[in-house]
């Protein structure tokens, strides 16, 4: 049988929150076993960008990643937020590791061609490097991945975090049990967008179809099951979403996702 | 008999020079057998503090790391600089992972006492994971240290990038026979300042202490010869100090220094 691995992807509005950050990081640390930690971090690097005089770079109401906003990423990404979680996750007993995706070649991305959009320097995943990962974790460390890969050829690339997670996780379900949770604002995904108590607690592929089909399921929320659903189809075996209270306690409202 | 490992520390002036910089990380990632490297960053953390309108803090002539001169250090050396190093590094067929001491605990530091100066968020080196490092390298895979620790308090601690590499040094001598670089834009300790071919070959502990007697070692080189006679002392095999082009090729002109 395989072990159990728990990876948990969090979003700017944990990370921004400083006392909110402090409580998820030590929940984090004392989930039992092997855990994977994954972050975004987007309106810290926006307000560095606006400290710094940058505007940043929308085309079609899309975040465009220019050459000056990739380095802005790079330091507050992989710099500011990742180290700070790695010291304070230290404090609580993790034995916590930061890395991008260039460290030790573990995530490798294409740059996004350009079709209609040229979103600048975005990498697409191309390969999770699982045997280096598990290295690390048969070492008792706990990896902390932030938002940047690269594409092995010494370009860095800004990468969608959802994505890194789901990755992540399917690459290591070759080895392991994988428990994928999406830790974001809301206690899940909601039937009522107007009630945050609406949240919907079992989406399986059925489920998931209608609720696209009825419209229910909005705009942002729609890449994010994305994700999930690739990653159970690829072998994840469970996938949860909700809000930092699902980490305390996994009997608190959320939804969870899977194929049947 | 102990493998070789080879320990090399680049400043400020190779990573300013992005032509230099990436002429130095191919001959880097050519050193045959296991290897680490040891970055500073001095001047871009001085010109990001002044893009953010921040003053370095100056106390009798040293600078003082305040809070956010602390951040700034973190994001540049930890994320803009080191993760920059690694990645070109993968180009090279080098196998980088780029650390704080705050990843996998790898350097614990105490932040430095107030005495007549409070020198402010600057750590000193109290414990190397040596057998953490080991596990890397056997692993073949290639270290890069930026110049950042932590207490293990939660507190990211700006650390002296000489003193890393010579503490990693002589950490790792226990396991390896080390030879550490001190790579900067000389090509050795000077006999005579003005003349920049005057460099001495060869420094033993005798001629160490004469050297200081006669007041030929300057104000800035105390401190690195110092790092590197104690590195000596506690087991280190060899210790150079040179110019970038040291590391293409071991026979151009430089310091060697040992105990006799």
């Amino acid at each position: 049988m395989k072990s159990k691995l728990k990876i948990v992807k969090i979003g700017g509005n944990i990370i921004e929150d400083p006392q909110q950050l402090g409580a998820f990081l030590k929940d984090f640390a004392a989930i039992d076993g092997m855990k994977i930690l994954v972050h975004g971090g987007g309106k810290s690097a926006t307000e560095m960008a606006n400290r710094l005089g940058l505007k940043p770079k929308m085309v079609e109401g899309r975040r465009v990643t220019d050459i000056e906003n990739l380095d802005i990423a790079v330091m507050v990404y992989a710099g500011l937020i990742n180290k700070n979680i790695v010291t304070k996750l230290q404090v609580n007993s993790c034995n916590a590791i930061g890395f991008t995706g260039a460290d030790a070649n573990l995530i490798l991305s294409g740059k996004r061609p350009v079709k209609y959009v040229d979103y600048g320097f975005v990498g697409d995943i191309v390969n999770v490097n699982r045997k280096t990962i598990k290295l690390f974790l048969d070492n008792k460390m706990t990896p902390v991945f932030c938002a940047i890969t690269h594409d092995k050829s010494g370009q860095l690339l800004n990468t969608n975090a959802d994505t890194i997670a789901s990755e992540i996780a399917i690459a290591m379900s070759d080895f392991f049990e994988v428990e994928l949770n999406y830790i974001f604002e809301l206690k899940g995904v909601l039937e009522n967008i107007e009630n945050k108590a609406s949240v919907i607690s079992h989406i399986n592929t059925k489920k998931y179809e209608q609720l696209i089909d009825d419209g229910i399921i909005s705009k942002g929320m729609l890449p994010k099951l994305h994700n999930c659903f690739r990653a159970l189809e690829k072998g994840v075996q469970e996938v949860k979403i909700g809000d930092v209270s699902l980490i305390a306690d996994a009997n608190n409202l959320h939804t969870t996702l899977s194929l049947k």
